[in-house]
């Protein structure tokens, strides 16, 4: 078990009247409790929250009328993983998933795995089946790209990344669940806050179905997986940025921090292996 | 009120075990009963039938060891359109859109809403916003593409379709989704029968979110929405093929039929203007 | 007749042997004189200078160890282009085309006009051929697209531009260029210094084949295509780089600048049309 | 040296007015002689012969009134290939490379050489300089490529065919071309016959500029270099094509032939290495 604190902080100059759809809140999982949150408006505003899917993300939709906007996300989270020996991990067939499960099959904007399904059939398609395929993935999505800030934009997909080799954390991401898909694993993307990164941002990470659940994997290999709070999840970037406007604001500032509040550390690996976690 | 029979019949070399997911059964919603269906195969096997998402897309899996496989599906359904006079369906503005609409603004596979947001809106940002924009929507995509078979493939894009100007039914829908959300109106992609089509084939048109609720456009404009009976939606086609397979087995025959029944004939159109149908 | 002055000086950081490949010379033509030339180095290096294909595009060539280069290049070049009545001005048949023009009718990197062909075709295909058929084109390039700096990159095409409706003079030129190619008119693009840019930098401009010889057109419209002075012609920007590289160097200084050093101002327009202008 | 019969006859059912040009004639070189060869039109037209840039493609250019139009070439074709030792050919560095030669540098329609340069470099970038090399990326490409019929059209790029996996010979031959241009390796696309092509049809290859000249390579290794007669050299498909119609006319049919008329067979290998080969 273990307790992180998280927060963000986004300032806007909102030029006409705008509607904003948040999506910074901690999500309400099995296995992620949120013990304690606030959100809070800078001018005072009526905030609509909603519970979108069967994923438990949360979003929150105010109107603003033209203003400096300020908004505050505070919350202490508890999260208490399902950790398994990932050696006993395997894949799911195609014929047990559930159906809500296969929906993370389909090719999506920013990973297009009809496209990308050859390839990822070539590198991987000949591995042993389970934990270590998608763990073989990652790997191969960090040693192929350079973490590169500013080289990709909000149109950059999987597709382009596999050529330029060059992303940020959602690219990585997003070529990480493409390659799963490829080979008939399902896989999302997650987005989320994440203890120890640097700089501190929003984190974009993913999860594959494996042995029946969801398990959370970081293709950017910069923050344990165990430090990962989950905002909302989605088929890909498309479905969980962190505000979508409607209207005419320019963001002014941005900081966010994630804090692991009883420094509990990593889980303890088991036998040398990765541990498989889940906190879906 | 309409009755509509519609049958549908695949026929599979299965050359390995595989897995087939269908949907090719008629969704059931307020407005669309489903007085009577079946679904046959030969061999005979044990079908395992799903119902996804909140929209009432049924599944169907099986699970095929190599033979020929013939899967017939029938049914017949009933009809209830609510229509409304045009003129009066405004559209929702995104401080009231409820949550589980709002996805289907984002951008998906084939429907690259954030590339094309600037061109649509310089084609349709300054119209009168209301069911009628929509329709000028689709009549710009049905004036500017030509109807050729063959055109374009499992891979082409509402962007690729906007440059090079042809496609067949669900090209025509992608385009017009795409520049639906463009202007920030939900749309999403529906597969499904369609009474008078020619050739006959599974068909595929779309839904634009107005005035609290979902009505039916026909891009295409080969058949009136009046004789269009639904099999699933999507957020395009990505989520609605009519077979999704896991192993290897080669489509040899498909045969898709739809008639309307009781040769209702569409219903009077209110006032000149095309009705505003909704099934949803 | 007119007197340019133009300058570049560019510096760079060599971290390692580095071959550079410079085009920043004014072109010799018929109607384009350059009167004075100097091309300096600090440090002092052996330049090898070449002249590439038969429209005049001046290469220089250096091997630079590392160090601080400064490379400055002066010239003073007089303009005597052939102006003529536009409304004069037709088409080229393709039957009559020389062979050399032909390739500029041929798609390439940045200018996918088999893409855009049908689009083309049909916004440009019913217009009276000639002159004004390509100030057509430009004049819808210069409304459809906002010039907004950093809104594309050296992948950008003319198909891109097309869709997101921004770009830089050199995505204005390829998306004019492309247009002009979809409608059988060769055109090609031009790098060079400009008289009154702002801010000043070089330009990428074009040119049309019409009439039997090379007409120069600015879809920017940012300055009067009398004040263009030419470094290089190509298929598109691939072909005339500023500078390309072998090597690894960082550009760490571009001041550029083209003056007209007589003050005579642009030439007389004849009878309110805009005037055909050539310099090839 | 080796005798070579080709020969290519061509229908086209003309609709309207149309000109074409062919690039079907075998190119003369110092390495490629034509001993004799016949262009034959039915019905009678008169034909506009060209040569265009300097490495001798020749150009056919008719004016067609509607009709069936049938067009016959035969030639007879002599080889005089320059062979030598692979072990011995290297790369030319930059430095030296001749002025005409470095636009083969440069990124083409269908050679995003700029797009996948990252991708060549981490793949080719650590191998030894030389012919070796040039053959190392051809062995790649043949590796990971599956030759498929139709799997492609004539919008297909390197960078398509670098995800997808599947091509023909011009898609191999591009992609080829743009790993070479990726490693800093001048490469050209060459069309031509092919003795022993299976089925026969014009094939496509390529040239890379190595130890100061240009030398033949097939990325598809259906045929000996040995057979491979020159049409034409360009950036990439879009410079040599066959046949480019300005106009309205349907090609219905199409036979390619070429024969070792002399029966020579395939030149020795020097020393179990495969010989490097020039024609250019």
């Amino acid at each position: 078990m273990t307790l992180i604190d998280v927060r963000a902080d986004l300032k806007y100059e909102v030029r006409i009247a705008t509607v904003f759809l948040f999506q910074i809140a901690a999500a309400r999982t099995d296995h992620q409790q949120v013990i304690w949150e606030q959100l809070t408006m800078e001018p005072n505003l009526s905030v609509e929250t909603y519970q979108v899917g069967l994923e438990g993300n949360q979003l929150h939709r105010i109107l603003v009328q033209p203003c400096e906007l300020q908004v505050s996300y505070q919350g202490n989270v508890e999260l208490a993983p399902e950790i398994h020996r990932s050696a006993f991990v395997g894949e799911s067939n195609a014929s047990e998933m559930p159906a809500e499960v296969l929906t993370y099959l389909n090719p999506s904007r920013y990973c297009e795995s009809d496209l990308l399904a050859r390839f990822s059939f070539e590198e991987f398609g000949q591995m042993p089946r389970g934990f270590s395929r998608v763990q073989a993935i990652c790997d191969w999505v960090s040693e192929h790209l350079d973490y590169t800030s500013g080289s990709t934009n909000s149109s950059t997909t999987a597709a382009d990344v596999l050529l330029q080799r060059t992303g940020v954390c959602r690219d990585y991401a997003h070529l990480a669940i493409t390659l799963c898909r490829g080979v008939g694993i399902p896989a999302r993307y997650v987005a989320g806050y994440a203890v120890g990164l640097q700089p501190p941002d929003f984190h974009g990470f993913m999860e594959a179905f494996l042995g029946g659940q969801w398990y959370l994997f970081d293709p950017t290999k910069m923050v344990p997986v165990s430090g990962l709070v989950r905002i909302g999840v989605g088929r890909d970037a498309a479905d969980v940025s962190f505000a979508t406007l409607t209207g005419d604001a320019l963001l002014i500032e941005k900081t966010v921090w994630a804090n692991d509040s009883d420094n509990a550390g990593p889980p303890a690996s088991a036998g040398g292996e990765p541990p498989a976690v889940s906190l879906a």
